[in-house]
């Protein structure tokens, strides 16, 4: 299940500029960490010391815990930001991110960069991370069509495996019934489509 | 796509245990800072400092790069260690991680837990989230029955929502005909199953 709702936020753009030039480059900094964690091939003396400088940075950070989570916060308190998202969030480093460009037909695209933390088989994107990514803008492009929605089911048809290296995702509507929308996304590669989706979109009551 | 073949390692297990203690506390050093990225409140002068002390870690971490993936080498150097993998990986911040113990007729369990940087509506589990851990439940199902394959297609039913914190998940072989194996999988919060998966899996050509 996911919500996918229409963006909204009461916060003056000037104070929401001002937090986002505050935590984007701590969380593009952890992304390149989250990177090296994988990637990097230092000796043993030198891993020790990086790890001290994370532990560094999260006693920092760790000294004021929010006890809601961003989500819940941002719900509640008339923002609907989604920076805690795990595919498109400007404060989560687990995000590649996403930008997802859409427009009021539902059509939803984006182009974006995996690199070898979202690894499933050997050079590959995980089947899972493709699942992952398709099911976020699938919600783009039915909150977008003015259908937001909970995901009732997905399926993913792999036709190849996806490399890591630059990929696009692409969504749209494909039918509406009622409370019910059916999407469908696609994951491209250089080679063209590796993967397919479609979602079934249920309308929460609030926004019959 | 995705492989889900049986791990076989040819280091000696001093060694590998060795390896794993030098970069599992980084790991999970990046974890919490990972977390805290979303769930930290302290002010904004606390958030520049952590952010150097992550760069710092970042430049050490950066003077060795490797050039293949950690699937690739491991791959090619007779060790199958799941290490970068996104959901189990010792070395992969993205992951939870988790711990999937599985038996030889297919039947795969893993409890874990899922705190906020895997949130997608409020206060629950990304929908995609549950995707990506049910496809690699899957896939120790297969690779445990001695059928490992890639995944053809995924279908996930959403239930209710997955809530955020401690969830397990299971999966076991359904069917098998020739190349092809289905199995399936659900996920458990604590007020009973939030979604069901069904994968069906294609042995690749050189396990036939």
């Amino acid at each position: 299940m996911n919500w996918h709702l229409p963006e909204t936020d009461d916060t003056p753009a000037a104070v929401v500029e001002q937090e986002a030039a505050v935590w984007r480059p701590l969380t593009e900094a952890a992304r390149e960490l989250v990177d090296l964690c994988v990637m990097s091939d230092v000796d043993d003396d030198e891993v020790r010391a990086a790890r001290a400088d994370v532990e560094a940075a999260v006693a920092r950070l760790r000294k004021a815990r929010r006890t809601r989570t961003l989500g819940e916060e941002h719900l509640t308190a008339g923002r609907r930001r989604p920076w805690g998202n795990p595919v498109i969030g400007l404060r989560n480093p687990i995000a590649p991110p996403l930008t997802v460009v859409s427009d009021p037909t539902g059509r939803a695209e984006t182009s974006f960069r995996c690199g070898a933390a979202y690894e499933g088989p050997p050079g590959l994107v995980h089947g899972g991370v493709v699942a992952l990514i398709l099911d976020q803008v699938l919600g783009h492009s039915v909150g977008a069509a003015g259908r937001p929605g909970m995901t009732g089911t997905l399926t993913l048809v792999y036709r190849r495996g996806t490399p890591l290296g630059d990929l696009r995702a692409e969504a749209w509507i494909d039918r509406e019934d009622g409370i019910k929308t059916w999407a469908k996304a696609r994951m491209i590669g250089p080679d063209g489509v590796t993967a397919e989706a479609e979602g079934v979109f249920i309308m929460p009551r609030a926004f019959r």
